[in-house]
């Protein structure tokens, strides 16, 4: 499990084609190789695992969509007709849908022959209104990390060898921004963005909140940063930074969505350094933290397609793209192969 | 065939997702549909047409790679290892390789079970050397031009949906440089790129040998606009221009790749016009020119990949994105599906 960027980039540069001339694609495939300490990386068998929970912030106006959308979706991913679901189709990926707090019960009963899995595991119906009272408590705050570091572990005995992770929950930009405020010292007005679809007044509301939340985040801080984390988290967001750390110490190749998953991350790398070290990403959001993050977690996004839709859409795009770098790899004849060395460069 | 613009964006925006917010994905749709004419657009079944042939002013010193690579890299076509068929596989399609006037005659036996097909139809070895004189007459451009029809009502006839176009041929991009300077008034700085990894040396001898044949197939144009082409083209470029005004005449759907076949289509937009509205443009190449040819087409680029090899593999690297654009479109719930109308939103 040790190969250096020197023996990766010999081995591209080596490939029948003029160095570097796969331009990101290269790049790509060198992340993966760097992620599975391998000159042979794989990218099947595949999960997508989606975190649903709802926020008790919705309520307070910060976002235009109902808090009930977010069941309504979960219902549409287990039919496999959400964005999400469809996308994994396309890809050859398995999906597992995890309730972790929606406020409402989904009806989730994936169709026969489906590749859904539905997992209820629901803590509370959403969390408190972080605009006005700690949004979890550190029990809490665990119980949503444990149950996604076991869908990790989960992964893992299963045999994936990439992993994608998805979140639904109407509202939940606003904690994600709350997050990036406090661990990567993002500033408020790139910190809080238009989520999905915010109008310029609910943008006026979101950033009041996310600025007294983030404040009495950071007063606890010193003192317990765990708890600080937690009086701004969600449910999935929990469970997200869980599934971050637990598929890492397994040795799973993360393939990171956007700014949900982007907070997620943050979270899991401020409780378990290094968990970036497994992760490529696939994108930047249009949501103006993301960018912050990412650099604070050392990771350069490969697609740039203003895309904020969460589900893990983002890296679901991506996906195909890594099974080329994958196959470049795996497949191409060298030049040693073709008979053309390099002093025949005239 | 007839869908307005207005229907493609009520039919995304109805889609169970915040409008707009697969981005990128999205405008690829609308693409896919606008190209089609129809909101429920194909991608399969699918095939990869490489045009390959050599060009007499690789002589000129304007390329660092001997011209025998050519053929080599055609031989590692037919064996399935190059970068274009190890993605043809990748995304099932299928591939044939046309020969149609390489230095040098390859070995190309497909082995048993491959989806790569190869033709022979060498028209010479390699155009005349363009620094010195036209590189080919209008015979001889009609021929390859006719070549390449054939090939995209052979598409047509085996039920393609979508074609893909690759070119091979070592010292291309000098043509493509001289063709973007006539037909799309690219300054030379713009116009001349590194194509391959062509050192400063190499740029030099570049710029002044498209200077050159640019300004002599410019004093031709006005008496004769295709023999001031074809003294500047290559059999390859004839060839694709030929299959992207046939493959437009029989309504396939052309995903273009880079800087070569964003020449050859501009070349075929001159002598038919209308070929780019079945377009849409996989790619910016790192080619300088491709960008000013792209605009001249009226095409935007989908992926911006620092890209430079040719062979299809830009347009390969897009064609699954082009799946998920189509499979979005035609398996998604809609907002009504999930009873969430516009006037929920808080």
């Amino acid at each position: 499990m040790s190969v250096t960027t020197d023996d990766i980039w010999r081995r591209l540069d080596g490939l029948a084609k003029p160095p570097r001339s796969l331009g990101c694609l290269e790049e790509l495939a060198a992340r993966l190789c760097a992620a599975q300490g391998t000159l042979s990386p794989q990218t099947f068998p595949r999960r997508l695992v989606v975190f649903a929970a709802d926020h008790g912030v919705a309520r307070s106006g910060v976002t235009i969509w109902p808090a009930s959308v977010t069941s309504l979706v979960v219902q549409a991913m287990c039919s496999g007709k959400a964005a999400s679901t469809v996308l994994a189709q396309q890809t050859q990926t398995d999906v597992v849908i995890v309730n972790v707090g929606t406020f409402d019960k989904p009806q989730c009963k994936p169709p026969q022959g489906s590749d859904v899995v539905y997992h209820d595991r629901r803590i509370a119906a959403g969390t408190r209104n972080l605009a006005e009272e700690p949004a979890l408590t550190e029990a809490e705050f665990q119980r949503a990390w444990d149950i996604g570091a076991h869908e990790a572990i989960g992964a893992a005995r299963d045999r994936m060898r990439v992993v994608l992770v998805g979140d639904m929950g109407i509202g939940n930009t606003t904690p994600a921004a709350c997050l990036a405020t406090l661990l990567a010292n993002v500033p408020l007005a790139e910190a809080v963005g238009r989520g999905a679809g915010a109008d310029d007044q609910t943008l006026d509301r979101k950033r009041c909140v996310v600025r007294q939340a983030a404040a009495r985040a950071r007063a606890l801080q010193s003192a317990n940063p765990r708890a600080a984390i937690a009086s701004i988290a969600g449910f999935e967001i929990a469970a997200m930074a869980g599934f971050f750390a637990a598929a890492h110490a397994q040795g799973l190749t993360i393939l990171l969505d956007g700014a949900i998953a982007g907070a997620a991350a943050l979270v899991a790398e401020t409780q378990s350094p290094g968990v970036s070290d497994s992760m490529i990403a696939a994108h930047l959001s249009t949501e103006p933290s993301h960018c912050h993050v990412l650099r604070r977690l050392g990771l350069t996004p490969f697609l740039d397609w203003r895309l904020r839709l969460g589900e893990g859409t983002g890296a679901l795009l991506l996906l195909p793209l890594l099974d080329a770098a994958a196959a470049i790899l795996g497949q191409m004849a060298t030049m040693d192969d073709l008979g053309v060395s390099s002093t025949d460069r005239a």
